[in-house]
């Protein structure tokens, strides 16, 4: 058996002008990460770049070694717009054509009369890539080295990470714990400082939060060991009922 | 007077953990790049990166170069993970320190008493930077060469983008043009190429929707040109009534 890997890391890569352009709210990262948090890897990087294939091979091409997976979403729709399959497989260098095993899927899944040329071109990519099955609308996303090219649809990425689960293999899970307090952040700074000196493997994060007209800090704790979390929780909890702020939670 | 460039770009860095981990959505780049259309700034690329010094140092030297403006978002706050003033001091080879301007209208807005050490901290960044003043929460943002820094809470990033107006020199404005129509986007892929082909100067982009159970197409027309952007939006209308598509506005 293998060992677990301490860390594994992974990136996303968005490919969508309407990201850019402000048309569209992007929802995805949130839904891969928590996704990858799951499986003990760390989202360490998110690229956003136009549906240009230079750029879309440039990226690839930067980031392919320095993480452990890197997910794209978006592009491999039927128009012309969508060119992630092609320049995925321009940047391995392998060949892009119909793939057998997809385009039966899409096949079936249409039936012949209705399997079109729009419908066929999502069939076409590099032609031994393994395929993401695609449980909501058919056409399958691939996958070539330690990329994984999913679709930009939010509910059908969603529908599609769970199929993905025994093939990503994680490290150890990074672990949180969150405090809420009633302050504000620049009254607590000096003490997170000193606690954060103390517990090297501990990440400790502050967010100023502003709700239902309320504003208040959330202190999230975050570490793959669950007593390094839980010590650093205790010596922050001190140092709040000293400074006599509220707990929230 | 200086001609209006035809093309002006930028980039956004989101530098934060909380985003990374999933924990919190973004919703800043839709802010600043619907802030940049109309200035006639287009959005080219967004990465999001951890709160770690390499990094931010790493990202802001790969882009600075690529891109007419840079806008960072997050870690300027006065707790020890807010490092982004020091590694844009760092990454520019700046002298890092108390801003003189930064640091009175701090000592203003909260009064010398309550002006404690987490807000004075909101007053480090390169001592020669120009600010981005902050209507909403004192803490001003700060310029240097072509990189913006703003805070990462979308209500306070928000007030202050207004009082950048003028320090942006857009160039052509973008205009887009929106079609929906009632079908899937294989049915249309085949003669919307044939468009995007006619129409070099134009971009079209083809965008799935599933609303109130029912699915649809959004086609996306952008360009400089109005009159390019209305030409092709014709030919589109054209197509789309000989096959009989409904479309919805």
């Amino acid at each position: 058996m293998n060992k677990t890997k301490e860390k594994v890391n992974a990136a996303i890569v968005i490919i969508g002008n309407e990201i850019l352009s402000g048309r569209t709210q992007d929802v995805n990262v949130v839904t891969i990460s928590k996704w990858l948090n799951d499986l003990g890897v760390k989202l360490e990087e998110v690229r956003v770049i136009p549906d240009l294939e230079n750029s879309i091979i440039k990226t690839v091409n930067d980031m392919k070694k320095r993480f452990n997976y890197i997910f794209t979403t978006g592009g491999i729709g039927p128009t012309h717009d969508d060119i992630t399959s092609k320049s995925i497989a321009r940047a391995f260098n392998l060949k892009y054509g119909y793939h057998k095993e997809a385009y039966s899927i899409l096949e079936k899944y249409y039936g012949k009369i209705k399997f079109n040329v729009g419908r066929k071109k999502m069939a076409m990519m590099p032609i031994n890539a393994s395929l993401i099955l695609n449980p909501s609308s058919g056409a399958p996303g691939f996958i070539v080295n330690n990329v994984y090219c999913l679709p930009g649809v939010p509910s059908i990425l969603k529908s599609m990470l769970g199929g993905l689960n025994n093939k990503i293999k994680g490290g150890k899970k990074i672990l949180s714990k969150t405090i809420s307090v009633q302050t504000v952040e620049s009254e607590i700074a000096k003490s997170l400082e000193k606690v954060q000196q103390k517990f090297k493997q501990v990440d400790i994060g502050s967010y100023p939060f502003f709700r239902l007209g309320k504003i208040g800090v959330s202190i999230v704790i975050r570490s793959a060991y669950k007593k390094k979390i839980d010590d650093c929780y205790k010596e922050i909890v001190s140092f709040l009922e000293k400074k006599k702020i509220n707990i929230r939670g």
